[in-house]
């Protein structure tokens, strides 16, 4: 929680530069679900971190390993204390990635998680998506102005080497607190022309601008929001796939800066 | 963010038990609005702090003084950088009020603002509230519990003598991220009882819930949600009613014990 100092934006730019032209170290992991954590826990061979870098009181749950060359740090917002549920949605993932950033000081953001698709746009049940940029859908505020920053559009750091070698698709990701969109969530997604629809990532993106982390975006498409309703494969198979496209992203990443991916 | 140590929660009953029974010290008060903020700065004679508690980058900004017996301390979003409008909305309400909290340690937290109201459950234009409770109206979440997750109804303080003195109006409160309601928004603010909505209040309730800090949350009506629009007073007059809300619950919080309120 301590002032960074009073470095100039020029120092901040050769900083980020830097960044850049070294290889990445330090990585969060953001999920929103345990059911999709553990699995990811389990093969990057991660442990709880018992003494938390976290506030007493807080469900903030962060697990940490070192795979390969990277220090991985794995949050998710943990479960509701009252009602035992999977704490999901914008407000707790906004202040899970706030505070990692400031505990961890990450050299990048994995936001990762499984998603809706739009069959219009081109997604299919199974598709791993990397986000190009990300927007809140259920921000509405008519005043000018306001209605951009409602929309919160932000890019996500732009991964062509990653797209291209893990065979990943790229779309727009839409961010609601919903599951079920409003016919006013729908025309802003349509609006936005977003392919998937998450409950997180704007959020995350939002936290991510704010302290200069670099983020990508990785879902994996589990239904179809429009069109005829679809089944998705078993669960554990979601997570399963959720765990093989964090895992080969990981994989790409090691020893590679930013500029590389 | 360091972590608070491992104290019993027996331990930590004990300590609310005494907070209760001390004379309030530190107050939060967390604005969303710049024009909200500065009448309040301006007559409870506070400064800005420009030795900043936050991280560099983020544009909170945090007024401080002292007032009576009182140690003051309002914080509000700030403006986005890139837009220049103020950050309204639940998720930098959250950060502001998590970092705020880390900070700061306040004794109380007020949320205070303008907002909507609704004329079928008494609510008129210039009305000041104290919300009983509050949840939000535009998470919908439709799986069991989930929903009661999605819904995130919280207790405010219970503050009996505050609203018999200074003859405010209580009811329930419901936050969402859109200025204008979906149909499904009002049928969710109809199904909590709502008499005011605002953009921020469940998100700072979530947060000092989460972190055990009291919380208040007076709310000032400039407009009516339901029925024919309605033209309120000239804005300076709406933030100057705003200012003599929390002018008044400042001046009856001053020199007594939470469990006086």
């Amino acid at each position: 929680m301590a002032p960074h100092g009073d470095k100039s934006d020029a120092a901040d730019e050769t900083m980020v530069a830097k960044a850049e032209k070294r290889p990445i170290s330090t990585i969060l992991i953001v999920l929103a679900m345990q059911s999709e954590a553990l699995p990811v826990v389990n093969k990057l061979n991660l442990s709880e971190d018992l003494q938390s870098v976290f506030p007493k009181g807080v469900p903030w749950v962060r697990y940490r390993g070192f795979y390969k060359d990277l220090n991985i740090n794995l949050v998710w917002p943990g479960k509701d204390s009252s009602l035992g549920v999977d704490c999901v949605g914008t407000v707790p993932a906004s202040l899970v990635t706030y505070a990692s950033i400031q505990a961890l000081q990450p050299d990048l953001i994995i936001n990762a998680g499984t998603a809706g698709g739009f069959k219009a746009k081109g997604a299919c049940i199974g598709d791993v998506y990397v986000a190009s940029d990300v927007a809140f859908c259920d921000r509405r505020i008519p005043i000018p102005v306001f209605d951009l920053y409602g929309l919160g559009l932000r890019q996500a750091l732009s991964t062509p080497n990653l797209q291209k070698e893990l065979n990943l698709k790229v779309g727009k990701l839409s961010t609601g607190d919903s599951l079920h969109m409003s016919t006013q969530d729908e025309a802003s997604m349509v609006a936005n022309d977003a392919v998937v629809k998450d409950m997180e990532a704007a959020a995350v993106a939002y936290v991510a601008d704010l302290l200069k982390v670099p983020s990508v975006f990785l879902k994996v498409v589990i239904d179809i929001k429009d069109g005829e309703e679809t089944t998705a494969e078993e669960s554990s198979q979601r997570f399963a796939a959720l765990e093989r496209a964090v895992t080969q992203v990981t994989d790409f990443i090691n020893g590679k800066c930013l500029s590389d991916l």
